[in-house]
């Protein structure tokens, strides 16, 4: 698999982990999964982000999650693995199992401590230098890490670190950022990086108008951000738009803190992804509220969708 | 002005502050922000909210912005005064002030220093004690304040200070929260309050269903929040939602952090309901990038809109 | 009253802001409690800082505060306002009250809600402007705050705001960040300011020995401060450590977060500085236990004080 | 070994986590820093805490540390390992390898993300849940964690989970919440749990006068630890307050957020306890200037011992 690299596009879904009802990894989720996410279109995955229940997890159960998905995966679509840690020796250990088994990079969030802008560079100069050669995603999602970075510090680490190829853009959503950071490689001042941009999708279209690549993110509906970034890259912008309306209630109200990632779960069961919508402990409960409004939304996107078509 | 109480319902608008392009308190805009609200079909208004720049104006310039408001507005609908401040002697007197100009009430949002449940309920006792004969609503926005208020802890504070008469909602959406405070009072647990949800209104239709009043925020389109709340009342719950679904994309993107209110005084100034879009400093500025993409959504919404009618 | 600069010295004690039993601003505490501090020997006093409880009071009140300390103190020594605010049009307004009161400078904590670098340079300057030609000193006090400033940050502030004359500095205790200001001072990469250190006194011995100019801090045995400070000046180090070692274990228990300035202001009342210990709600209760230790406390400190004579 | 219960007491001293200069977990240091820490009278150890560096190590490394100590303590003294970890899977393995290798208990610290009472509780719930049978104390530290636990939270745990025998008490000190919990046991409200205070030994002597058992915590001369608890169980209370004011300016020094660490294993490594000061990175470094100042309290403190005897 060639590693991951700075052209990196399209939608790279950031998969789910599956668990049985009893709280078990479901490693017999994993194939159907997989090809879930692909005949949706993804263009690739990514495991373990923090919407992965990745620190729910121990060693040795991540480690054969990342093996269960690159074997069903087959070397169709490179994988990317979440390996942000407390401490760069879990980090750095991960990441080489990681790449050991087939992944083509890893993605890296800082911890929730770091503070100034000197922090934050010296951390992912660390961070660089543990990972040696091995390319590596940068998380800049200051809603779950509460570490903001700003433009520039964004430029400091992308010259002093040369293994960070991408970054996963979710400053809810920053679209600003994305432009600054575009224009700073077309003044010839920093490498190109490749940007996937998070937040269930919920800004799609704006990104991609403002220079991002494509997705990084799991809303239960891939092709939504398969087809929004299929539109753009066709200058159909009409046409991008209008799928992109038509998912967004239900976009929205799976991204609702908290209870997001049982929504997304729950979705992902009913569509046949996987056995069940478990998730590891300590974790929400949908209540029967939340599955009607599912059903409502999902009921009304099925029909918008026939509308435009 | 009949006083704040449990039974307000409908449409609070939380108006914006004008300010000239050179960052004094315009209140010559006031009279035409007023009556473009008002003609929106709000059923009230509140001022100086963390949207409203409360916290950027002098203690006088604060009362000076209500008494205008309220000369405005000469008791068409009732008024709620954002009184919220590091200190009760100060949120006490500007409330007072603010009753002896005409509000109907006061919104109260605890500073972002309390963390256990005690704290928080101390904190509200002593509100209701500093108010003491003044109705107040309880601003629910951990987003924003850092306080996470369980639905035990808004029960304890019920219960506790009396004239606590309504519950700003917006814990993100926090649904079940809302329905679970409306099944206290069911059970006969806790007296009712009025609740009205804020975040943009980006979950009105949803929270309606819970059980909530209506809305409190100030989505610079508030025809949408008002036809929504009557489709509701009316129980045509599939034209709430077609109606919610039109206007989403752009409350979508008004409601982004850091740039979210300039966003919205960038429209209100455009709609004639403000003479400048300017904030008072230190504020965001829009990009062109920006600005167009508010066009761009503006266009497809009224075009949406005509597709509906 | 000369202008607050960059060559001020010694101890400017951090005033406590009395009230009655009740609640009341008291007033008539003010002369005794000026007479005790500058008796003790400060070199200048400061108002209306955090330990002031100075967000509780009204607009109204702090500027009564001021001008009944800056009467008593009758220009014997400098005055030093702290105009913290959330917002930059009441602090510029107390800034200007304060001067025309007769106040040396004033003092500026960052609002918490800064992170980046670029946030806290850019709030600096907006600072600056605000206040014109008055001089201020910058609280670093991360523990407060939350606002953790870098020494490049501190150097560009400097830089960039030059009526920024002082840095109390109390980041627990930064001691390399005072070494790194003289440094880069002595390399004339910036100006030299006067650095005064807080914390209750807790690191005063190793500041002076970094470069700082002294203390900026409430402790309630302000001649310690005094004294360390002089013996520093003579180059009579051991005095200086005796005396510093006498006083620890109380200045240890007085800096406890929670119920320090209780301790502090239930001291001071003891010492006939203030007529009530009470603090202005909210505001902790002292236990009897805690009474206890600090008599016992006392009791060891005079004892250890005559050992040394 | 018998299971760590409510009985313990005396000084558990917190040990560091030896490192070569490279960052290599140094496991030939284990058996001088275990004898170190015996001789000085230590009646049980706790490894793997926030300041033994735990989330820098690999849960292989972790376990490594974990079986070396417990050989070369050969059952002399009780041992306790810090578990702390983001998920509950890695939590209860780490708890289970390290009973299996001879600990006799562990610890746990919340993660940073709870905020209201429930949220602690119901974690500490599934805590107890995931560790069955294996006996833990429930680290109280808000500094590190930001999690902040009132006495009703805290008897709520000791309610609803029979194995939580401890509390590592360090709320800065909470003097008063130590009181409360005893009173709250007196009453027969709830069980008795052994207390032991940390904060680096600031506040030990009265700690152990509102109730608690003893300390566990890292102060580099735990012999100051031992003699202070002796002290107070011969009720010489006057010995004890002037053994702990000798030590008191050295203990204040390396209790510094941020250096206090690397200023603890530097004078670990000095007394010879451990090969190398080294910390693995991310860490600080200390400046010549924090070195000397480590050297003159020590000089200080040796002499002023010498005067006590």
């Amino acid at each position: 698999m060639p590693l991951l690299n700075e052209t990196a596009r399209g939608v790279y879904v950031i998969a789910v982990t599956p668990f049985t009802d009893d709280g078990a990894l479901d490693l017999a989720s994993v194939p159907t999964l997989v090809d879930f996410y692909l005949d949706s279109g993804a263009d690739g995955l990514t495991l373990l982000g923090v919407l992965g229940e990745a620190p729910k997890l121990t060693a040795d159960e991540s480690l054969q999650f990342v093996r269960a998905v690159t074997a069903a995966v087959a070397a169709r679509v490179p994988i990317i693995v979440g390996v942000s840690s407390p401490g760069l020796a879990a980090l750095g250990q991960l990441a080489r199992e990681a790449m050991a088994a087939g992944a083509a990079g890893v993605m890296v969030a800082p911890p929730h401590t770091l503070r100034t802008d000197d922090q934050i560079v010296d951390y992912f100069r660390l961070v660089g230098d543990v990972l040696g050669d091995i390319p590596f995603a940068l998380q800049d999602h200051p809603q779950s890490t509460g570490v903001q970075m700003s433009l520039p510090v964004l430029l400091r680490i992308l010259k002093a670190v040369p293994n960070c190829v991408m970054v996963k853009h979710e400053d809810w959503p920053g679209l600003n950022k994305i432009a600054g950071l575009r224009a700073a490689s077309a003044r010839g001042e920093v490498r190109r990086v490749s940007i996937l941009g998070g937040n269930g999708a919920l800004f799609l279209p704006e990104e991609l108008e403002r220079g991002s690549d494509g997705a990084m993110t799991g809303f239960a509906y891939p092709e939504m951000m398969v087809g929004v970034c299929r539109a753009h890259q066709e200058g159909a912008l009409r046409e991008m738009c209008d799928l992109f309306d038509a998912y967004l209630p239900l976009a929205r109200y799976e991204q609702q803190p908290g209870i997001g990632l049982a929504l997304r779960k729950h979705i992902l069961a009913q569509r046949g992804a996987i056995a069940s919508a478990a998730l590891r402990q300590p974790g929400p409960k949908l209540s029967a509220a939340d599955l009607a409004d599912v059903a409502r939304l999902t009921e009304r996107q099925t029909q918008r969708l026939k509308e435009l078509t």
